[in-house]
């Protein structure tokens, strides 16, 4: 059961995934979509290809369509290496089960992940509020990384959820996030919350911070290259450049499974292109959409992890997260 | 009579300004937009009202509801100053016939300098082609600088048509410029006269950057202030924050009509900010909606006048515009 996030925030319905075509489907068409989500989505969907079939066969089979539904968001091959990891020496009589099992462990994980994210970010925007003297903090982010985006909580809106729900008076300044307008969705999120906010066009937010509107710019991400180079949304690294030349702080939320430690940097972070169709403006226009960019670690402040803040260098990744290779 | 740009690209359609207030109201509902030309178009609302009422009062009149209709353009300003100035001593009877002669001398001095703006530009690009190999020029512009914002050949677009008039091959990157689209008319504009171009949403551009994919950036502009300091549509200065960041060059086509030199920098522009509605995302979604920015002068690598390519500051500016305040 997903919620079917291409008819918000005009209509909320939820939509049952039966098949591994029908989870295939739901992450390509981004009916399912922000990068922790489409990991555990993907997970429940090798699940689903279990009951089917738990052979090994399908097994890889399924791991392989559902890898091919988008390239950027490096949770979708780290939840779908780790279920492949995790059922392979599992007899197949026991496959489905496991599958759910681990993908429930999964989604769980996630969850708490993003909740720990909120606990370290809003310690993150309590310091900015004393600094600022403790009047309304101004917050800009951009995409949608709030609960829809993740099992729950969300990754760059967990924060600013938990500092609203301590009494931390804060304002959202939510870019539109062109083409496919996801910061609807972070409106209508925070409209449910009841966190002030206020949409703007995706060009605003660099005047916005020239004029000192923005104390903080929060956002999610697809990838973490090893350098701490970040890939999300395209246009997070015209924001990014905009707060370093206003010494606006520039945090990115990442739980430790958007790292890709096989990335070196930026560069080796594969970035989908979209259809056109997604601008709207018809087949006489010609057009591209790419739909990331990657925002280097020099103009990034922090990354807040489930572990807490760390600097955006392979160092200090390497330290908080040993395991990782 | 005036095309009327709310209905492009979808329907080419010219209407009649019989009186001031029609005058005005193009102006404001953007019927008419881009800095030089809204400024030609208030001279003749001032002969329109002229025809009707040739009195000192009239003329006040005119003047004052016209500058009120948008407040970024200093083009705006700047020919009402002067058609006023011009008027003041002409008698009464002959005032209606003195302001048709001045405002169409102002249409041919913008199309005059705007060619001109064409032919300084173009050896920019044939410099920038040829430091490049010749090989094809990838041209980033915001916002529509072209014909249809000028009397004539446009701005930022003047040294396009001349390049690819001359042969030399340009590829054009179109930002979408939200809110309002004007990219869209850039993209009919470029369509029209056969210039390869492709539209993007305005959170792209610094990939296609950070990727070497774009060779220089033109934009135009609404007031520069006497430092150098660039007013343009909204999320210029992020492009130009870019552009610095890859060290793409970026220029800003300016007739000495759209210099300020009252205004000292930036922050002496006024920044219209538009009604929310323009967004599209209806009653239920507080949005703010700022029509411009400015963009520090460090950004930028030269402005393109009528008079040749001049550094952005005080200085030079002063030199080649002797007879500027």
């Amino acid at each position: 059961m997903i919620v079917d996030q291409t008819l918000l925030p005009e209509r909320f319905e939820t939509a049952r995934l039966a098949t591994l075509d029908d989870t295939a489907r739901a992450i390509n068409t981004m009916q399912v979509r922000g990068a922790p989500l489409i990991g555990i989505t993907a997970a429940f969907g090798v699940a689903l290809a279990m009951r089917a079939d738990p052979s090994d066969g399908a097994l890889h089979h399924a791991t392989t369509v559902l890898r091919a539904t988008r390239p950027t968001a490096v949770n979708l091959s780290w939840a779908l290496d780790r279920i492949k990891t995790g059922l392979r020496p599992v007899p197949t009589d026991q496959r489905a089960g496991h599958a759910y099992a681990l993908a429930q462990r999964m989604a769980d994980e996630d969850a708490a992940a993003c909740e720990q994210i909120g606990v370290w970010g809003v310690e993150v925007l309590r310091a900015r509020a004393r600094a600022l003297g403790g009047r309304l903090l101004n917050v800009l982010t951009h995409c949608n990384a709030g609960w829809l985006a993740t099992v729950d909580w969300g990754t760059a809106l967990a924060p600013i959820y938990q500092a609203h729900d301590a009494g931390l008076p804060v304002h959202i300044w939510v870019d539109e996030t062109r083409p496919r307008n996801q910061g609807l969705l972070t409106a209508w999120e925070l409209a449910q919350h009841g966190v002030p906010h206020t949409v703007i066009v995706d060009n605003a937010g660099g005047h916005l911070m020239r004029e000192g509107r923005v104390d903080c710019c929060i956002v999610g991400t697809d990838r973490v290259a090893a350098n701490g180079d970040v890939a999300n949304k395209i246009g997070t690294y015209l924001k990014a450049l905009a707060a370093f030349d206003n010494q606006v702080p520039f945090y990115v939320a990442a739980p430790m499974s958007s790292i890709d430690w096989t990335a070196a940097d930026g560069a080796a972070i594969p970035i989908e292109e979209r259809a056109g169709d997604e601008l709207g403006h018809g087949a006489s226009v010609p057009v591209a959409n790419p739909g990331f960019d990657v925002t280097p670690a020099r103009l990034v402040t922090g990354l807040i992890t489930e572990r807490g803040v760390v600097r955006p260098d392979r160092t200090a990744l390497r330290e908080m997260f040993p395991e990782g290779q």
